[in-house]
């Protein structure tokens, strides 16, 4: 252990009691590794400080000792951004936990960064309000990391993404300073919006402490309907016309090409709630004040666009129960691993409309290149967020870096992004050239360079300051 | 003029058409000053490009020789962003206009700064959508400048603010180097978000050229009603009722006080809908998807809350004439100017929750402190956003240092900001530091000064380089 490491641990525990500062065999698992599965890296040390100002002073002494240092959220980062450092500090959010206020006349929450989103869900419910982000990691997620990687989610398409949400933002920048900006009003144009920065950049110019976050009115009603359609350019007139008839209602709209309704509805097994095969198919929630009021139009509307031929068969909700069914088809994505095995998964952009030639020549580029290449198609298509998996049937190992390869050039060629809601971390970091202009990442490198002059905060993930590198 | 300006109007001149470089006698008045009313200032030149390469090519010269730039949209901005500065050249973007493309699938629309706003609303209508920006200078004010101020308006409780509509943004950094980004998904994180410094900081980081923005789809109908109020409680829990009885149907929630009231009936003339004397008055309006389903929920939403006391009096609208009417009861400040005599207004923001107290304390404050002090206050205090004008009653020179100060004294005391839309600019520049903090506005400058460090760009805008200046 270098000497500047060695000094930095006694600083650290100087500064801090046993239960803050976890070393070696302390360390629990869960620390050690987030969801990108990359190979585990032994970290300096795990600091959990409780309060805001000691994320400030872990950060004052690491800057000081020049030893880097990666936040920790729940971990539950698909791309690697948490992923642990050898020899760095890991930083973790978890002890710094709870909400500190409810304001029902500014509809905010103001809550640290180590609070678990359902728990932000459950206590937004709990007066009388709903807090729109919503995703599968919701039990383990913290909304610190959830702001760091502006996640999204599946009714951005209503709502947008986490970045949307945020009023007011506390974070402690790589030199240990504490910047609390905890503001509650919806317009506030007195200078920079500087919590822009924090949001959606990984970790690697703050760490996040606190936020103040919207409220919205909970949804009186949801209705939702299962579409069959005859071809793509059906789905977009679709898309169109829910944004027209539905309105700020429309709180979902979910694609999913034949393919993945094949493995949706044989290999894992999820009921369809239609009778005949289609091309594509195509999931619409609409969240209403009143069922008395809203219930029937959703009905009468699907029932206009399948009597003008553009949806060709259609199944209609007629309770939660069915809801919950027509998302049952969506969600069956979480069991492709158990049951395709191993396999890559993609978040990718595009503009709506090139959705489907993109994944024609995307499957067209795999066959080329990857052996006996299979892969599938679905995505929240009304925000242009694109899923989708991809594999070597048979491999026993598959051919990561040619797949990722074969989707990111398809994704270049039609004016994509190789991550819509997942971030870069460390899995993307090679492809991210191919959405972003050689002007754009060196201006990335030059707010680094600006906020961590000394490279200290989640160094490496998202771009190396080196070009080319 | 200095030897470097010599130069660098020659480099101009070799670099430029007589159509795009005006000077002395041949700049209109109308290039010379912004709605800030400062006394004018004579630039070295007003250049005015008519592509995104050359804003880049007179960035690049103006960078070469340190001269000044301040980039011009329509010059409706009321706080001096676009203000002239002596010696420096003026970089108007009025040839850079024009709608590139229109995205019915993406629900997007590509657009040229220097697009007056009017413009891209009917454009938006024209392919059948609704831009959802809108405000009082629509016809003049353009698009970047919108943007680079981040515009509020009337509708931010649905829409959000300017910055909220902005998928893709192409800009000029103060060394010339064009950076484009036109993005038009929803969902892209790919890196950090770098539009989000440009947006909103007053132009004093980026010149900004084109933009990628929503569209919404257009409302099918829409409803409004002016409520009597009883008490500032009363009006707080109508909002909390509003958000949940109308959703995300809530298009507008303005307050208005009695003392704006008088103002606005009596000395403007504006005809009240209303019969009896309130100490509030709210204009509700809610954008539906039909008048056959949404006119009468409104309606009865409205009639409902009468029932329960909540509202003391209510008209609510049974056309669009009648929509009209009572929006001219909030538009009749745009009177004060010329009713009320000379007056200095305000953009504050505050937490709904004591907007009310902000304005007796200030009414306190400004008798105290102002002879014959008076002072109105009306806003859209559903986005936390409260404008109030103030004047010394009889004065022939408004004493306008002792009102500001009064008036952001006020607004420090209660946590709320200088400028909730029109931006800092010069006229705030002195109050900025009430509402961020010192970590703020030495982050804010660590910034300017890494994206520009020549201070080239807009200097002496929104924030002095120097502490304490």
């Amino acid at each position: 252990m270098p000497a500047r490491s060695d000094a930095c641990l006694a600083a650290l525990a100087a500064a801090f009691p046993p239960a803050a500062l976890l070393q070696g065999a302390d360390i629990p698992a869960r620390n050690l590794q987030d969801t990108s599965y990359l190979p585990t890296e032994a970290p300096l040390a795990v600091l959990r400080p409780d309060t805001p100002e000691g994320v400030a002073e872990v950060m004052r002494i690491c800057a000081a000792h020049g030893v880097a240092v990666v936040p920790q959220g729940g971990l539950t980062g698909l791309a690697g951004g948490a992923h642990p450092i050898a020899g760095a500090v890991m930083l973790s959010l978890e002890r710094l936990a709870g909400i500190e206020e409810i304001d029902p006349a500014a509809a905010t929450m103001t809550v640290r960064a180590g609070t678990p989103l359902e728990v932000i869900q459950r206590a937004a419910d709990d007066a009388g309000f709903f807090v729109a982000l919503d995703l599968g990691a919701r039990g383990s997620c913290q909304i610190g990391g959830n702001l760091g990687t502006n996640a999204g989610g599946n009714r951005v398409i209503r709502y947008g993404m986490a970045r949307e949400m945020v009023l007011g933002l506390e974070y402690v920048l790589p030199d240990g300073t504490l910047v609390t900006s905890l503001n509650k009003m919806i317009k506030n144009n007195a200078g920079y919006d500087l919590k822009q920065l924090f949001i959606g950049s990984e970790g690697t110019l703050g760490v996040i402490t606190r936020a103040v976050l919207r409220m919205q009115p909970k949804p009186g009603c949801v209705n939702a309907a299962l579409c069959g359609m005859d071809s793509y350019g059906d789905v977009v007139a679709l898309l169109g016309q829910a944004r027209r008839g539905l309105g700020p209602m429309l709180s979902a709209f979910e694609v999913m090409w034949a393919d993945y309704w094949h493995e949706a509805t044989v290999t894992v097994g999820v009921r369809s709630p239609l009778g005949g095969a289609h091309p594509f198919y195509v999931l619409i929630e609409a969240q209403g004040l009143s069922e008395d009021i809203d219930g029937p139009r959703f009905q009468s509307w699907i029932e206009s666009q399948f009597e003008a031929g553009l949806i060709a068969d259609a199944a209609i909700s007629q309770s939660m129960a069915d809801v919950g069914a027509f998302w049952a088809t969506r969600d069956a994505c979480s069991e492709f691993g158990s049951r395709l095995g191993p396999h890559v998964a993609f978040d990718v952009g595009l503009p709506v409309a090139v959705m489907d030639d993109f994944a024609q020549a995307c499957k067209a580029r795999l066959a080329d290149r990857v052996p006996d290449a299979f892969s599938v198609y679905y995505g929240h298509i009304g925000d242009g967020n694109l899923h989708l998996i991809a594999l070597s049937k048979g491999a026993q190992v598959q051919p990561m870096t040619q797949i990722s390869a074969a989707v990111y050039e398809t994704v270049r060629d039609f004016g994509g992004t190789v991550s819509a809601e997942h971030g870069i971390g460390l899995l993307k970091k090679p492809y991210l050239g191919y959405t972003r202009t050689p002007q754009e990442l060196a201006l990335m490198r030059r707010l680094k360079a600006a906020i961590d002059p000394q490279g200290i905060l989640n160094p490496g993930k998202v771009f190396d300051m080196e070009e080319g590198a």
